[in-house]
């Protein structure tokens, strides 16, 4: 089984982190290759971006995902997964759906951590997307991370250990979705430190997807997924162009 | 007052229909300018079509956006508004969200009248996402408009009339919102036909965004429509990436 | 245009603060006609007054609405928003309803912020009927106003905005609902304290009120809001008694 | 005990209707007495008529609540409910209200049928209000009762009991809710005729209203059901201007 | 009327409590029987205790219900309640299921205060199972009660007067459910210390199931709670492998 | 990894079918053992035979879960699922919920299809307690399997194919969860012949399995989830007593 990593923030060293994290939960028949975004912002912080992120992984998943089982979206506001999971013909799992899918089959309700105030609303309205929200406690935040807490977010663990058990004690909270590909690889430190599994979403999207792929279900001909007609589109990028005149 | 409506579909005769509906519903000290798509598909209709349209009207809201007090977006998937929301320092309106927002103010429940089986799923969506789905009663199809159908929709009247009184006797619907920019300056032909308003969302979109523009509200300055930091952002469009180069 | 303002309350002072708030929003071809109360409490604070006003609302809008093509009804509670509605055969719009709308316009979510304990329990209710509470992160107060800050409103500012500025923190709150007629002309002075767009209502209203004008859409002739069939009907107000013997 | 019946339509014979079902579920030591409207319609159908019958409710209920232990409020659409609930310091139960929460403790889902297309949307939009909509499967309707159908329910028997036995087989309901006083005495004729079990409202309210009475819990002295503070009030309706003078 | 109150816990003196409780809300011509449980622990705290509980409530219903006319589950985890409300042909009310009904007829939203963190999650989902977490406003715990004031709850009064005062200030609570079968019998003692009702459930449950005798309402012949088919059942309790030998 | 799945139905000739079908899903380095319960009724259908399998998927679990990494409880109502999930240290995946979970990855919303009326309620309450109702279309019925079909299931084909073609038109689903153990093995067989995923539960829960134990999350130390204390229970089967005693 071939999984493809699609990270559509245009940082490698975030790739680096998550396709290693990814790594750790494979089974031993699973290759997994990671790429990185070309186009958008090196990490993506709010609305807009997520809207360039969403094009810029397809563009990615069109050009990458010929000769892949599945595809795993490592970018915590899921963009584009909607778009990948209708133009593909693999699987299409997203880190935070994956997150919150996984949390609700080890506990009642989840909280999600995120770092910097305005990315919450997004998280709010993600969840109520997916019809997720009576599962979800709250949205939380920390300040935003400075860089060299990007680079290193064991510095973040004093903060983020009050910060969750304040959380499991007030909210109701049975588990953690620590959000941002950054932390994919670290979660595995901090659940020493705290009551409650903490979750991140990209190896949990890289279990879902490796049972997606197990599964072989039907691409949808009915319905919002199904393959769209083939349509003149013109679009900056070939790759694109190119999808929307043959059937993929 | 100066409003931009923005048609992020690459076919001028549907942006030529919604502008003339458009301009059926503004006051006297309002002036509105139409702007077409160049990139995507001609008439969106599926999910991956969807991203590229989000990515377009914020291409068309940077480049025409100055000097306008509002922005209206007539996509009836409301692709992008999100992100014109956050990024711009004027009101945006999505031409779908205006018609669930104000069949709620006419009517207990809506339901939703599209064409083709395939976006169903993405309106379901849309009302979830908007936080909605308590004042929709359903989501209901004709079949595919032919080509025919598209430049002249009332040959498609009679189907619509039996499918609006049944969805009124049977699913408790009050208003009917009849999805798709071409309906735009169609409504008031059927509304004689049919017990229940019809509404169809750019008229109602504009309407809304006169009164934003009246209200004068703060742009917010936190949570996750304030204006994003500057940053390097690689786009293949100017606009894109000189808009995060500098605060809009 | 002609819109007619219903304050259901009995304090003139109150109208004329409403009234001069509606005033800043209308376009130039629109003219607004406020009238006051006459039967129920000067300032309606709970549930049984509220019946009272819806009864009083229907009073007044039978005697005044004539010649009128728009109601709006400028007491926050929405108090016979219903009955209004349906008796009616122009548009008519609740100040707190359109707050919530309008919020949803530029906001994900919205705290309601009222004063005096006893009436969060009935903005709660009034967020679920409506089917928003999705979108209405709480409902919080500040102490019951004193007669002086009745009139004086701004003396409740630095108390007013520590807890907007909370809200925001806390309960992920995007946009501000200060409920209340008395607040229609000082949310502007707010704005500049706090980092989030403050709606109070009778202004949104206003918007709509014009919006669905401008809309001209078609009275329903069924559903829960059709004119109700003439009936014998016995009133103490000779204006409802006659309502029901003939249709609107 | 003493239980006093509110019906604030005003048809004598439908308070006689109602009062008969009622006394078939009371203990020994209770006893009911039975209160018809004055103003407001025969039988009340619509929004607007609710609001009337709501002050009507509250007129009978200061007039006829003192020496009763509790009051139950015999009109489908709970007209005035938490007018009274907040007003009187002894419990009162709404009708409708009480089937839905009887309901809820014999089956999972339940339908609520009615009579007449437009009164629909009113039910819709009270479970709603009431937060028990992800208990009612649908509300359906049969034709508007003629007068004969008024006087003799069991005319609609057999149309009602095939439309009962569809909503069972369609829509997953376990129970119905036969809505409307008139069929408070007949619910006991229809359950032989069908598969589950079939509530009106009445009966159910003065269950209820008995184990509140024995439960004595304390009226709330915080909240929105609290006594309102003495206030003038001006009314035509004496006992409701004297209500207001002093805390009841 | 003779009912039966299951207490499936094995400690007799909850029984006792419990039963006592259950006595002062029974009407004249009512006799109340109580029953503890002999397998399973001695008070119930988590979910695989649960799953035991419901099976012992099952045993004891089957073996003690003939000749009663209802069935009151005395735990607060409602252990069991579906599966007896289907396997009886007489009504069963459960105790949390109870107090939330009840609530819901005083108050709009409730708060369910419990004892120790874990069982937080268990009243979470049990509303959510309901559909009624609408009206929950929060699960709130203070420390797992010591034997000393599991045997002397009044010396947990002072803390918990301040959780209930902060609750209906923080939460907009209007009523108070006070999980946990060991505080059925002193409700009334914090009623005047506190601002709003306070409800236990067990009470409440015997108000119900009076109701519920009264109205003799049809045992389901169709949906999730008919009667099950004979089968062969192999299982420890002998009382329980007969049940499924004959129609109950 | 060592999966042990468990069917608490008493049917040896259901284990193997759904044994099978699991094995088709695991990656090389899993081996999976299957258990077929020994008390309770052959094949579980109704509310009370539920409770009976929580506790005897407790028995068998307890007996069997020691040496293996995670638990697969292939029941369709997910008795007892909670209960496991609490007291093994190992993750415990219920098809249903796997189902559910899983087709929320490939589609926007599912319908649920089962055979026999009266189990359409129970996993109506099951999508609502799991608080996923919002993604859930319908759950509808093919009159119960005949014994010939359950050893056959292909002979229900054509009604099948008929009633999930109509519930994707009429219903919007988007893939099928086609509920019952036995239906394990032949989804795949299914699939050819409708246009949309057709998931049943069983492999949906083994992927789910192995994605968890792979992801080594921490077994929750507080909320509803974490390992009960010790203490005295009485039970018939010993396996359950021990647990009790000591930490699991």
């Amino acid at each position: 089984m071939k999984l493809l990593l699609i990270n559509p923030n245009t940082s490698p060293f975030v790739t680096d982190m998550v396709a290693a994290a990814a790594r750790t939960v494979i089974a031993p028949d699973v290759e997994l290759t990671a790429v990185t975004g070309t186009y958008g912002p090196p990490i993506v912080s709010g609305r807009s971006e997520d809207a360039l992120a969403a094009v810029e992984a397809m563009r990615l998943a069109l050009e990458h995902a010929p000769g892949h089982d599945a595809v795993v979206l490592a970018i915590s506001f899921d963009s584009g997964l909607q778009a990948l999971r209708e133009r593909l013909d693999i699987p299409v799992v997203g880190m935070t759906e994956a997150a919150m899918l996984t949390a609700m089959a080890v506990a009642d309700r989840f909280a999600l951590i995120t770092f910097g105030y305005h990315a919450r609303g997004i998280y709010v309205e993600l969840a109520r997307r997916y019809g997720l929200d009576a599962r979800m406690s709250t949205v939380l935040s920390l300040p935003q991370l400075s860089d060299e807490q990007i680079r290193d977010p064991a510095r973040v663990f004093p903060a983020l250990r009050n910060l969750i058990e304040e959380v499991v004690r007030k909210d109701q909270a049975e588990a953690i979705i620590l959000s941002g590909a950054i932390f994919a690889n670290i979660c595995g430190d901090i659940a020493p430190l705290v009551s409650v599994p903490v979750l991140n979403g990209v190896r949990e999207a890289v279990g879902i997807a490796q049972s997606l792929v197990r599964l072989n279900l039907k691409k949808p001909l009915s319905g919002s997924y199904r393959l769209p007609e083939p349509k003149p589109v013109k679009w900056p990028f070939d790759v694109i162009e190119r999808a929307y005149q043959s059937p993929s």
